[in-house]
């Protein structure tokens, strides 16, 4: 699922258009800054020169960890099942961001433990509840990595049916920070103690536990992992779905808008796979996760917002969407030096 | 008039009962950051656990510059009028963002040189066609700013009377970087070395000629200045204005939102005349003119983003209000742990 679906081409002449139209709009050239390089972005990702925000519609991918037993979090692992209860409730941060930003959510149960009743907004994956502990061997099997993927993909489609042009990637799971971290050490070498943080509330003491138990999850499968056999190796079921999402939208041209510490180990999963998506992603925030950072930097990413989040749901990509509406409204609506005569640069 | 409005209190009782409800959310304490202390300002701001950003109202302040006689811009002077009248046209950035993110916009001539037709969107100040320029003489009398700070005062009133809750700042003026510049090097003794900067465009040879015009000006009134004899040396006349909205708009709560480099000087003004108004300012963003990080840091401030922009307009601040905006309905509509059923941290 990684390799199959193809990923559209850039058009290099459609950028000189709308770089040229962002230049004769009123303004001295590039004082827009980051939300120019954000309109070409998405006009080159949607392929036309009025690109569009909307709809945009929030994935939230919930998924529980076999590592939790182990000692990796704050929290217990029943959290995960109450806040996918409470996103279909609509009392969540995610909800209440998604309804100010007009945004739509949707909620996908990847594999969590707990038990979940119908709701029209949820979508299960049915695969299994939950990773096995990454400690002890592989958390999922290369069938379920390929399962996941694939359900993500189907989850962007659905929302790409509907209309959707902005896909933002958000997620629940208690205990995902390791499995982020262990993906980011194994496929691109970071250091496992500059990626275990905090996550949703773990003291120093705590943090120093979590950092052993993911080096002997590590060393268990040392070495460079390649993206496929590091999801196996490591977890878990929603970073595998937001992963196959990224995909599915980008092969539809949609915009990947990626959140925080957990989505942006999902992004780097899918680049080291499939570097022709870069063009498509756009990574909205730094979280307050310490690793954050160092995930980024290894990404070549610069996200659009630094408000010290740490939260996940898919809130920093949610703050997000505004900045996105307002790049496509200046390249649909800004005037031109000639048309609204105003005078050029001496 | 800078001494004359009576500023409202900040109350601590409902500091602490505010913070009790976000710490009370369903979310890890303290996981949305600037998000949560946000919220709180808005809450103490505007005296009340239901704090709200709308209606918001942009007041742009334009005004023209004597300096630009002598070559301390890369623009012709008449661009300001002409940017006005692409305001009210609907045409500019401030425009499009305005209507993107649902604020009010209303421009007034607090002191352009050109011409301007009569317009409902747009108020006139009546006090003198631009400055004089600086390097010659003050730019103003001592009258001239005080009759500037009231039209400021009388414009945020006015929105305020329209419902407004808070009041975004923005400019339009060929040349005032060179008096922000002046501005924060006369009080709060900043290096002009470092606050002169491109501006709307000047090229590396433009920058050296701005800074040895702004040391002449500098040199004719050295040492720290007094705010209000600050603005009378160096203008101008919308810089005046904006300082005056911002202690009209905090002495009835509203939230003062500062746009960038020309609206943080006015911020600066106020500031050091009136430090008890810190409670109702929100900066913005921080701008790429390389001087706003410092006029930034000299009053303690940390702006809410960072997208490299340096149009001025209040761009910058018409962006950040959905940030305002979802902060009050995070304090407004998200679920307890208890509401929500939701396990605490072990």
């Amino acid at each position: 699922m990684l390799e199959s679906l193809t990923i559209p081409e850039i058009d290099p002449e459609l950028g000189k258009q709308v770089q040229n139209a962002i230049d004769t709009k009123t303004k001295p050239p590039g004082s827009l800054g980051r939300m120019e390089r954000l309109a070409l972005q998405m006009a080159l990702a949607q392929n036309t020169p009025s690109p569009s925000a909307d709809p945009a519609h929030l994935l939230i991918f919930a998924g529980d960890h076999g590592l939790v037993g182990d000692g990796v979090s704050a929290w217990p692992q029943e959290v995960t099942a109450q806040m996918v209860q409470n996103f279909l409730g609509g009392g969540a941060a995610a909800n209440v961001f998604a309804r100010t930003n007009q945004v739509e959510l949707s909620v996908f149960d990847a594999g969590v433990t707990g038990d979940l009743p119908d709701h029209p907004s949820l979508t299960r994956a049915g695969i299994r509840k939950g990773t096995l502990s990454a400690l002890r061997g592989d958390a999922l099997t290369a069938e379920e990595v390929a399962r996941a993927l694939s359900f993500g993909v189907a989850s962007a489609d659905a929302a790409i049916d509907g209309g959707a042009r902005v896909i933002a990637l958000g997620e629940m799971g208690i205990g995902n920070t390791s499995s982020a971290s262990l993906l980011a050490h194994a496929v691109d070498g970071i250091d496992l103690s500059v990626l275990a943080g905090p996550g949703a509330g773990l003291d120093a003491h705590g943090v120093a536990r979590k950092l052993a138990i993911l080096k002997d999850c590590a060393s268990r499968r040392s070495g460079r992992l390649d993206p496929l056999d590091a999801l196996a190796a490591f977890g878990g079921l929603e970073i595998c779905a937001m992963a196959g999402a990224a995909i599915g939208a980008a092969a539809r041209r949609a915009i990947v808008l990626v959140d925080g510490f957990i989505a942006s180990a999902a992004a780097m999963i899918v680049l080291r796979a499939r570097p022709e998506i870069r063009p498509f992603i756009c990574f909205a925030h730094r979280s307050h996760e310490p690793g954050h950072r160092v995930i980024l930097e290894s990404l070549d990413a610069d996200p659009l917002l630094d408000l010290e989040l740490r939260l996940g749901e898919g809130t920093g990509a949610l703050l997000a969407v505004p900045l996105l509406r307002a790049s496509c409204a200046m390249l649909a609506e800004m005037a031109t030096f000639e048309s609204a005569g105003v005078s050029e640069k001496d």
